[in-house]
């Protein structure tokens, strides 16, 4: 309710008060520049990451057939939103809360920010006091919440490309709901919440998420992918392998630029802090590396398929990309960006090379995300030890113990719903596409073929 | 003119200089730290509300047939421009200068950045004095300029999805002129310019403009339909309503991320200040609430949809999500953030009951516009007041008032432009789509069906 | 492998401390957040310039028939990561390293973060001395780096539209190594590394690059489009011109949205500082200018196409929007912002003159960035002497020696490669389009019409 704009009156005043009275000068707050600008690297960066949920949404769009593009447009719109709620309402107190080196945090409902800050916020006076005791916690509550929240929707988002075309609606949304209410923090307590796995070794070592984000998500939809089983014709009798093309390239590329962009956010970040010179020195070198790594995956990724097949290959030059930028989220800071790009082209060639053997394997990863976040993900987990400082043991020990933990958990929960409310379409729903079945709509009603059966 | 990178002469001279020899310390100066950090805000924020002007593109482009998808993209990219153009000439001025507890500020043409600016860009030497003139503003003149514009433009593109596929491009465009030149600075002049409203009760409550823009936009949009007329062959003559359904949803689904990303800037960036820890604090309230309040309309999307109709709808699944960031738009720093996700899920409530009723009652809004913009931002500004501590006998007389004034206005303007040069394309432009005759071109000439009527 | 959330400790803590000891207020020290706040406008800046990279890849994808889709995909992806991938090997060091008055820096390979930042960041205690050695340098070095490099990767982008749909896509890659990591940066050092044309007159004025990013972009283009000639059926032997109409007109509104978001970073970054008062107003201006002058290059461009065609045409408008802001990119404060609108509309009209007149020429440029980028660029520059106080004789060597320049060294080694590996696709390929021949793909299976020559 206050004038929105002060410049006039401020001119106003101006024009009287020139020459401005010579007036002790004020300085700022260290503590308090501090806790601004580490607040406002977590509100940017976070818009950055919460951007990538439009880039799984259009990546995924664009690498289904139009039949179940809608689907996947719903479930991805959904996803999000179930994963910030869910992680509201329980998730980060699990994993934030009262772990003290152990494996889970206290359950407290409705997170909020804290007295300290309510108080500041409704002061008319805001005494010195009341600055100190907001500002030593080095950032403001809920930009922490808001940065962190966005993870766990990535994480969710890995899940619905590779289960893409077969899966119905409502088992995937609440498998959504579990994992990131609760399989997704818990194994981020470890960790990130102060948890068991800083006690191994020299401490588990994944600067944004590696392991603890990427290979969660690709964790997840392996799980998911082995009990759903294949699209309905991908892989014929003879051993064959029946293409499916994606059936819009330029939204696939539009949503690995996207999930570019938001690395920055991701990775940049995951620094936690701007507030003095040497948290965005380091920030610059994760921007840097991030983007490199990224440029890594691609070159090799296109150099490879075109040695390989003749052809460059589009999707995979995209997928490289994404490949590169998962194996470089353990350790964006590290010093040398030569080794970034190195790192970067080394997820970019295992994601050409994974994604014929998951085939190989008769697990139908439509989008090709377990090799990106899953195979990609140890890689950068991996190549902090080989490159950096960080302690091999940890890191195996935390690839491991984290792996097993979210991929049984996951086909728990899988297997649960399979044998309840089910999670297969029909074989009619499947050939005639999920979006006629599950949401009576087109993606594209005039010039799709959401009815016709391309591949399956 | 100036090299554009010292870095080698610095590392140079730092190699002469080695060890540094030790300097009295400068501090910083606590309001030109305030300053920037303000003036950056609303830098930042502005230009994640332009980028609100590509997701209004996308979602109408989405939500229309291809045969007019063309020109409500060409209506899109020149309504911004002209809000622009037209808020720098009149309307800031209007809404922002010598208000003074009124209804209109005064017309100056030419709105610039003042002359202690001028006089500390251009100067050698930059005393004290001249800094001082400058930071005592509080931000940068141009910064809230810029954050300012972005927000009419905002209440313009709601209305150019609401009167897609009939209304003809020019009239339309005519009436984005008076709309951002006059109408709408007229009304925020009342609160945001420091006018009348603010002396009502305990002062019309709008964080950041579920009212001042959204509604407004709504009431715009509302009296066009009206004047213009449905769609032809949308409402039969038996009752029934012919579904039109929009020609490619991904690109409405992009559209709705980039509105919610877009909206951090917008709720954020209304703090209108981030140089102290209160102001950073709010502001990440800001975020993690407009975030929550989307989820919430989705959420409740999905749930009716699926109850009511027995299928999620995908696009009730996207304009829950803006109603949700509508309806936290006038209180977007309410500080338990359960109650976002409540204050969002009923602004998604609100559009899924509200879009089929004003298809019941004949009023044609291609993309729900109304029902998203005005219903849910009613709703939100009187949400203040039950849940917050707004007047509420302020809230409804703002609603009022604004609503009262809006409409009129608009319905003169349109009235006008009805008579005068006409509002509608005529039925064979509209069979064949307003492509073809207001533009000669289709959107998709490959694959697009501009010329073929399906629902006209 | 730290705990990644300290609210709960700090909490805790705070239990403890409350009501908290008076201490000595420590001030924040003003080079270190002059560092911060630098450092941090080159990442946020430099971030929205890497996503005008996804804008030229949606750009050209909506303005090429669906048959070169995927191909077009490709290039903007891989020519992202290979100017990346060259400016950090040696474009970098070439355009800024030992420059000295002269006309190219000196070679050093790889290039990363200094000595300082690499201790200050490693040092368990961080000395006073130790950060000013690096606040020293007024920004993170490799924040610079990142802003840099994403404007080498956009003068790459506008080659490929120019010359899509028939050149292949190696040649194309292999002009990309040598456009970015040679002959850009070396022309880049004659400004921007501190070279020669600062010597000439009042020294060669181009805020953030009208004439050294975009018309560099632009010369290559057109030496590769007179060399590589226009696509087979473009013009007639009767001297008509045959229209091959842009595949996906939404997509194109989407790109030109995606640049005009990120031209913020691409000038705003420009100003390279943001730590003061007089830093930030004038990047407010340079924001609300680049704002303005797009406005009026779209308002000129649907005026004048209705006005010249009798109908408004979307794609001009669109071009409008960019020849706008690549007019102002040589003086975004200036400091009357009218003249901004004015400067934007000029170039606005230039683009709708020229784009025709090239097509008389027989110059095929498919998306039109010639018009838009080499003559709205030179247009741009010779405007800060017109309107602002460049010198005119400065202004004018610095347009023809780095357009003469630039123009010979791209058609040398586009005349290379014609003789060497070739440029074009064949007859028959480009006539089914290039994704069948180059990539093995279509772009839109299910409804594009790759294989259908609808143009050639």
């Amino acid at each position: 309710m206050k004038p929105r704009n002060l410049f006039f009156v401020a001119a106003a005043l101006s024009l009287l008060a020139v020459p401005l009275p010579a007036v002790a000068q004020e300085f700022a707050d260290k503590a308090e520049m501090e806790f601004v600008l580490n607040t406002f690297s977590f509100l940017m960066c976070g818009a950055l990451v919460m951007w990538m949920a439009a880039g799984f949404a259009m990546l995924e769009s664009g690498l289904v057939r139009t039949k179940n593009t809608a689907t996947i447009c719903l479930k991805n719109v959904s996803l999000f939103s179930i994963a910030c709620i869910m992680y509201y309402l329980i998730g980060y107190s699990l994993m934030y809360s009262d772990v003290d080196g152990g494996w889970i945090g206290s359950l407290s409902i409705f997170y909020n920010l804290g007295d300290n800050e309510i108080a500041l916020i409704g002061a008319e006076e805001k005494t010195p006091e009341m600055i100190a005791a907001v500002t030593s916690n080095g950032y403001s509550v809920m930009s922490d919440w808001f940065f962190q929240v966005v993870f766990v929707a990535t994480a969710a988002s890995i899940v619905s490309g590779t289960l893409a075309e077969r899966i119905k609606i409502w088992p995937f949304l609440i498998f959504v709901v579990v994992l990131t209410g609760i399989i997704y923090p818990i194994q981020g307590s470890w960790t990130w919440g102060g948890g068991w796995l800083n006690n191994v070794g020299g401490g588990f070592s994944d600067f944004a998420g590696s392991t603890i984000v990427h290979s969660v998500g690709g964790w997840a939809a392996l799980a998911g992918a082995i009990i759903l089983g294949p699209r309905k014709g991908k892989y014929t009798a003879d051993g064959k392998m029946h293409p499916m093309p994606g059936s819009n390239l330029p939204l696939a590329t539009l949503g690995t630029f996207i999930l570019w962009l938001g690395w920055f956010g991701f990775n940049g970040g995951s620094e936690l802090a701007l507030g003095t010179a040497a948290n965005a020195a380091n920030m610059s070198l994760v921007f840097a590396n991030t983007n490199l790594a990224a440029c890594g995956g691609v070159v090799v990724a296109v150099l490879m398929t075109q040695a390989l097949y003749g052809k460059i290959d589009l999707t995979m030059a995209l997928n490289g990309a994404i490949g590169g930028l998962v194996a470089i989220t353990a350790n964006p800071d590290i010093q040398h960006s030569m080794l970034a790009i190195v790192i970067g082209a080394i997820g970019g060639a295992l994601v050409v090379f994974f994604i014929p053997l998951f085939d190989k394997l008769k697990i139908d990863d439509v989008v090709g995300a377990i090799s990106v976040h899953l195979v990609a993900g140890i890689w950068g987990t991996l190549a902090v030890a080989i490159f950096d400082d960080a302690d091999f043991v940890a890191q195996i020990v935390g690839i491991a113990a984290i792996g097993a933990y979210t991929f049984i958990a996951s086909a728990v929960v899988w297997l649960i719903l399979k044998a309840t409310i089910g999670l297969r379409a029909d074989e009619e729903e499947e050939s005639d596409g999920l979006d006629k079945s599950e949401l009576g709509q087109e993606a594209y009603p005039e010039f799709g073929q959401g009815a016709r059966s391309l591949g399956g």
